[in-house]
């Protein structure tokens, strides 16, 4: 990969004569961008351009070639990569639009483009995209003419989109943060958002990644890498709901997934979701700080109202502010007395001229062991103090270095003077305060992010008789089934999952001994392939206490359901022991096109139908993780006993959902399972699964 | 008010020849800023500034003084203000600091300024201000030095306190949003937010305004000031945490609200709260275009990826995206095929040259009957487009006041163009598109609470007997006490709230008696002024079947609570029936500091102690409104029949909340009342209230 962001010559292919032609952009920006390597115009109507020859064809120019962009018309493509591999080029960034995303023509020119690049070694980015930009060498590509910006630093840039890339790239120099490099991948037909993330984690440049996905390639594969990544990852995650799917489709070719899914997942490696520009740049600021790595704060300001919205903002994003000792404030006093109105924390300045002063008081706070983070409030509006407020800035920003711990800096001043200082320091000023406190947020729950991912936390594995399960998914997938209710508990059973005392029946005198045997009162549930929701369609009764309630209800259940399913094949019943007590639960999984297994967790009855509830993960699970799910569940606090109430079997319902991740991960012919419900009793009396789905694919 | 903003006449008293004199920042800012009248300084020792005398007292300038600023010492300013009041000046800005917010002295120096106001008829604001702005005429008195901003408009702002109003500002030059007037209340001895209000609403400039604040002075009158503004009102209410007051008390004296009543009050009253400045500026820039009547958007992009974000954004803020017919895409097909890359709704346009074809679709697609409202997404990266952009943007505004609907510009462009198009344009440019489609939302619900609010709803009002509610209260506040279980249980009755049978006893045996008498089973609670939490303490016996496990309950009861409290009068205990089925509901209320009586409703059990969830409203509040309550409650869907299951009488539950509203208003020495349970039946059958009580002041 480094290849396509360090090449020493470039070849600019689809160059022309005419003033409207897009090739004369992409040489007009490596120019201006100061690129240290050699730049080749090439065009098939030859002619100059820029005080250089355009070549007819990449095969004319008389050195070597490390890297061709293209952007001729797609059906040339094809052809332009057969002339670079006989040249030897060894990487292309293919900016053309209208391949798969445009057509089913398109789409056979890509697969010509695939052979070609294959044959020759070629490895290539886009097509479909706008190109790329490394500000280390000025290498700058994009066929939009560019403003050169002096804002090189150490945040790279991975989109699916050109256009939303290059509005973050504004945004980014906006705000006074430093770009290193930037992909726009289009398609991804060869290179993938994957392959360039496995890149610039290792690339030296790179600080902070940042990646722009409208659709997500390799699901398993982003985790592993952001997983291991000692560098940020964010991800703007689009195509999340229902309205964009079709735009989506025929932007990048980019396919939906299950946004319930993605944040899970991203949750589990360690990636930060940003949902928006305004969230993006405050974590690309924060991040550029020392780690917040606690949450006792103090807040220093020079305007009284300022503190306020800031003590407001504090408590509300979960932050403490640290206590000043007498000691602390007396030595505040001796030194600063005159110049401070209040000397608590919040601490307000208040407004003096000395700006050395509020550097002091920074520098002495800023020290205190309880202090994990200082955030300094500067409201500046008088013009006159535009020299003094760099120097407090610059003296700030080493402070922040030399102690390793984060001073965030709100200003708000006049427009230009906020603008000139954000780009004569490389260090965040901020210019909201709730944002402010947000971003400190981001700070310290990445270090606590990078903390748990970094332990060793491996999944327990049970053990487990493979070969029954085996047994029993093959029945189901020769006969092109689903498993039946008797079926899927085996496999639960085989699972270590505990299961209720339960016996198929194929009559109502069967049912009936069978229920003798399992002892009153029972529960009738019809077994049946042709019928997936019995509840809704009168194939389930409970609370059976006799034997001729048992027979009755046979005959009934079947009759009924012969009358809704003329043509269903009935199977007979599962004759179940009633379970009292406790409360129900929902645990399951599924296969994820993306991510693979995922596993669940939700409480059942009126919590999952009012707040449609679930907890997710991508499975396997560690025990941490399972009981992080249980936890982040809203009825929580009533399995773990409420207002001194009962509490529940949390260990075991831990257990149950570690071994269904397990059996998702085993099995993955296995595309849905739901236990429904799962019974979970008081402590140490363990759950029961009492119905239960197994879907195959 | 209007005299505050528009004097003839000013005289800027506190200006000497010192450089560093503050009182210069005044009359410098009056002449940058254009005043239209005559500016006289005024300092004890005379000298002269800007080309002008300093008088050494008002009483000195030859002429008539509509207005003073007064920037001296906090100890001079009762001389200063008598001085004024001989001279006769009507008005004053009083911005010197130091009074009541700062100290004991300070206080006394307050009282002395309102006696001399009052003796000559003065009207002042502050003190503790940064003063006040008039962009109409160029009155422009903060003491700091200002840069002249050609942002004129009709934003109009009232700030507790004056840096956050001067941040506020800076934020809003730099979006474009243009100013009308600003004034700083401080601690607003004289002048109250209110009364600013008030004026705004009636002054003609004025069409949005805002206020920060830091406390709520009269709740009750800012309520009824802008349930009546046809104008938004804006307010950003800080100090809503505990990390805050301390720092609030000194900065202007603000005192905490419980901010969960300052948001059930504003929302009763149309008053739109924001919490930051993103926010903020995103709603003062809506509120600038034609107003969104319906939830029915078209999205035109000339970016797929941006057009994708949008849609997400569309979907998430609840709106949803017009059909286009088959004749509309044919219409749209036929003259601009060439150019659209997609003919759906988002309709991504593609990157074409000839920004005239853009307008002429979002022309086309705005006067379609159900589009609501367009968002044009531009992407700009081009700098040669420069000029036809500007072009584009003043055609769509146009366009937009033409049709009476809002079209809401996105621009991703350079900064410098961003910036400059901001300015050029008294139009909302918007630079981030998720805040794009939150500021669209609104505005739709702003035209919906204006509807809501305008409608004619007047609280019912039940006949009661207050006669004897009066004596049970007047028993209570003669001993000194709160009301006894059985006086509170007949106040609700009195008030028409169903109470459950119940009888007072003294001893076991006549417990026993009257528990014959309702029938058993019964429940026992304990009458005590001295116990408060009787079921804590075991105060409270549940479903007992007998005549001796009556008796045999009290003894152990009186045993029991005599343990814990040996000192408390015990009043014996009151015997009610069990009441079955339905569900535990909460219906109180209490009296606010800023709001007078508020009354809230609570889901009991599980729900209140897990999601400690309760609504509540300013009381009177109307049947439309306490319906509201109920649906808001995360709980409703149980009350409304969830899943199919038994719908429970909201109309009774409805009916017991505005009969407590009625109570609450009428009889404000309750100062807090909890019916806790209150047991909600099925459909028809009532509810009832099974315990309460009722606190005086």
């Amino acid at each position: 990969m480094r290849k396509i962001f360090y090449p020493q010559s470039v070849a600019v292919i689809g160059v022309s004569s005419n003033p409207r032609n897009l090739g004369r952009n992409i040489v007009l920006n490596l120019i201006d961008f100061g690129f240290d390597g050699i730049v080749y115009a090439v065009g098939p109507n030859g002619g100059m351009f820029a005080t250089r020859r355009i070549y007819s064809s990449v095969l004319d120019i008389p050195d070597h070639v490390d890297l061709a962009v293209i952007l001729v018309p797609a059906r040339f493509v094809p052809d332009i990569l057969e002339e670079c591999g006989q040249k030897g080029v060894q990487r292309a960034v293919i900016e053309t639009a209208g391949f798969s995303e445009y057509s089913e023509e398109g789409r056979a020119l890509e697969e010509k483009m695939v052979a070609i690049a294959q044959k020759y070694g070629i490895r290539f980015t886009g097509p479909n995209s706008i190109g790329a930009i490394n500000m280390e060498n000025g290498f700058c590509v994009p066929f939009a003419r560019l403003e050169p910006q002096s804002n090189a630093g150490g945040v790279s840039m991975i989109s699916q989109s050109g256009g939303v890339g290059m509005s973050i790239m504004n945004h980014m120099t906006k705000e006074g943060i430093g770009l290193n490099k930037f992909i726009s991948i289009g398609n991804a037909l060869d290179t993938s958002a994957e392959d360039l993330l496995e890149y610039l984690i290792e690339d030296e440049g790179t600080q902070i990644i940042f990646m722009y996905l409208e659709g997500i390639n390799d699901g398993r594969r982003l985790m592993k890498l952001a997983k291991r990544s000692p560098k940020p990852v964010l991800v703007f995650k689009s195509n999340v709901g229902k309205l964009g799917h079709n735009i989506a489709a025929s932007h990048t070719g980019a396919l939906s997934s299950d946004d319930q899914v993605v944040e899970a997942a991203f949750h589990q490696c360690g990636i930060t979701r940003v949902h928006d520009v305004t969230t993006l740049s405050n974590y690309m600021k924060t991040l550029r700080l020392p780690p917040l790595t606690g949450n006792r704060l103090a807040i220093i300001s020079r305007s009284g109202g300022h503190a306020i919205i800031a003590a407001d903002a504090c408590e509300k994003t979960g932050f403490t502010l640290s206590e000043f000792p007498q000691e602390f404030i007396q030595e505040i006093e001796k030194h600063f007395r005159a110049s401070v109105i209040k000397l608590t924390n919040p601490l307000d300045l208040g407004d003096i001229l000395d700006l050395d002063v509020y550097r002091r008081i920074v520098s002495e706070t800023l020290v205190r062991e309880n202090v994990d983070g200082v955030v300094f409030l500067h409201t500046s509006v008088d013009k006159t103090e535009r020299n003094n407020n760099a120097k407090l800035i610059g003296s700030l920003a080493r402070l922040c270095q030399e102690q390793n711990k984060p001073i965030a800096i709100y200003l708000s001043a006049g427009e230009d003077e906020v603008d000139s200082l954000m780009e004569q320091f490389d260090f965040p000023i901020f210019t909201r305060i709730v944002e402010t406190f947000q971003a400190l947020k981001l700070s310290h729950d990445h270090s606590q992010i990078i903390a748990g991912t970094s332990r060793k936390d491996e999944p327990k594995v049970f053990s487990v008789n493979h070969k029954r399960v085996d047994e029993l998914l093959g029945l189901g997938l020769s006969d092109n089934r689903n498993l039946l209710l008797d079926e899927a508990m085996e496999v639960l059973g085989q699972y270590g999952v505990p299961t209720v005392t339960s016996a198929v029946a194929i009559s109502g005198i069967e049912a009936q001994k069978v229920a003798e045997n399992i002892g009153y009162p029972v529960a009738m549930k019809l077994i049946s392939e042709d019928v997936l929701h019995k509840s809704d369609v009168g194939g389930v009764e409970l609370n059976l206490t006799s034997g001729t309630a048992v027979e009755q209800a046979y005959d009934k259940m079947m009759v009924r359901i012969h009358a809704s399913y003329p043509k269903a094949k009935l199977d007979g019943v599962m004759i179940q022991s009633m379970v009292a007590g406790g409360r129900e639960l929902i645990v399951g999984g599924r296969q994820d096109k993306q991510f693979g297994p995922v596993v669940l967790v939700g409480m059942g009855g009126v919590f999952v139908e009012i707040f449609e509830e679930a907890t997710i993960r991508v499975a396997p699970i560690s025990e941490r993780e399972a009981r992080a799910m249980v936890d982040e569940l809203k009825g929580a606090q009533i399995l773990q006993g409420a207002r001194g109430q009962e509490k529940f079997d949390i260990d075991a319902l831990v257990e149950v959902i570690l071994r269904i991740s397990q059996l998702l991960v085993e099995f993955p012919q296995i595309s849905e399972l739901d236990i429904n419900p799962l019974r979970i009793k008081p402590e140490n009396k363990g759950c029961i699964a009492l119905d239960a789905r197994i879907i195959l694919n």
